[in-house]
């Protein structure tokens, strides 16, 4: 950010009066602007032992498996941006369950909300952001394939307690270590 | 937002190509400006039966209560958030148990992720944002002075919660009815 949004004035860094910590200021018009976290919501969506999967069609990791998933927008619930998203990239229709992983990515100021969901119809297709969409059973995920670590952290979470047959709203850390896509997960809950 | 934050010049509003909802678009540098919601952190620390409330020193609704609760930074995951805002607050240091509710506020494009805490210790004081800290019983809360209806449909499910002796996760809408700040509730789960 180098420009004020509001009046155009170029902005400087620096802590406002009160605050602690720095933020781009305007003083020609005096507001400060902040920075925020986005959400991204996504849905983990079965059909009997399936599970809805999207190969991307786009940047980044185009070509790589991920669940639907994509940034909450304005005026929308977590669980209608989940909605919206299962929509948008499978062409698929969802009843949700209830929350299930919050994954908190401090490195990327991101925090995904992944919801468990069902499928209610088999009428699906790749949306405009996927090359394939596949319903998916546990022995036949593309693990070495998968677009992001939250995903594969999710899905391995959601497969375990499948099979324990309890579902408890999970909480997740994935913390990047170093360079290179490393990355190290912390179980909060 | 009139102005490119990146390049200062004009923005119009339009659907970028591939997109479906009207942007902030800077023609000059190809910059599309998203907006999105933001995330509120905040914690129900508890005192053997008393939680900690701060009545509020700043706008909006100075001189109301709320339990600590504040806006997401960058880098930091959702507890974290929790754990700083309390400390700001309520110069409170809590310990967290779990994540116990979050709730929808579309109208306003946030999402409020409250956990549930226990105090340290008994070492707490207002900080700059607060008039007063207390520790209240259920019994004690000042219920038409709330700050938001969010801290209100929180403590009611957390009391009745604890009640019960049990502590899933819950998901609530805070829909705005008309003006006057009337609004309704849906509990998702």
């Amino acid at each position: 950010m180098k420009f004020c949004s509001v009046c155009g004035a170029g902005v400087r860094v620096g802590v406002p009066e009160g605050d602690n910590r720095p933020r781009h200021i305007c003083d020609h018009c005096g507001i400060v602007h902040y920075r925020n976290p986005k959400v991204v919501a996504g849905c983990i969506a079965a059909w009997e032992d399936r599970v809805l999967m999207c190969r991307r069609a786009i940047e980044p990791r185009l070509g790589r498996w991920t669940v639907p998933a994509g940034f909450m927008e304005n005026d929308e619930t977590t669980y209608q941006a989940a909605l919206r998203e299962t929509l948008e990239e499978a062409n698929a229709r969802v009843e949700i369950d209830d929350l299930f992983v919050t994954v908190n990515l401090p490195h990327i100021s991101q925090v995904y909300l992944l919801f468990r969901g069902r499928l209610l119809d088999l009428d699906f297709s790749p949306g405009a952001e996927s090359l394939e969409v596949e319903l998916l059973a546990e022995a036949d995920m593309p693990w070495d394939e998968m677009a992001f670590p939250t995903v594969t952290e999710a899905l391995k979470l959601y497969f375990s307690d499948r099979a324990q047959g309890v579902f408890p709203v999970h909480m997740l850390d994935i913390i990047r270590e170093g360079a290179a896509g490393n990355y190290s997960v912390r179980r909060i809950s």
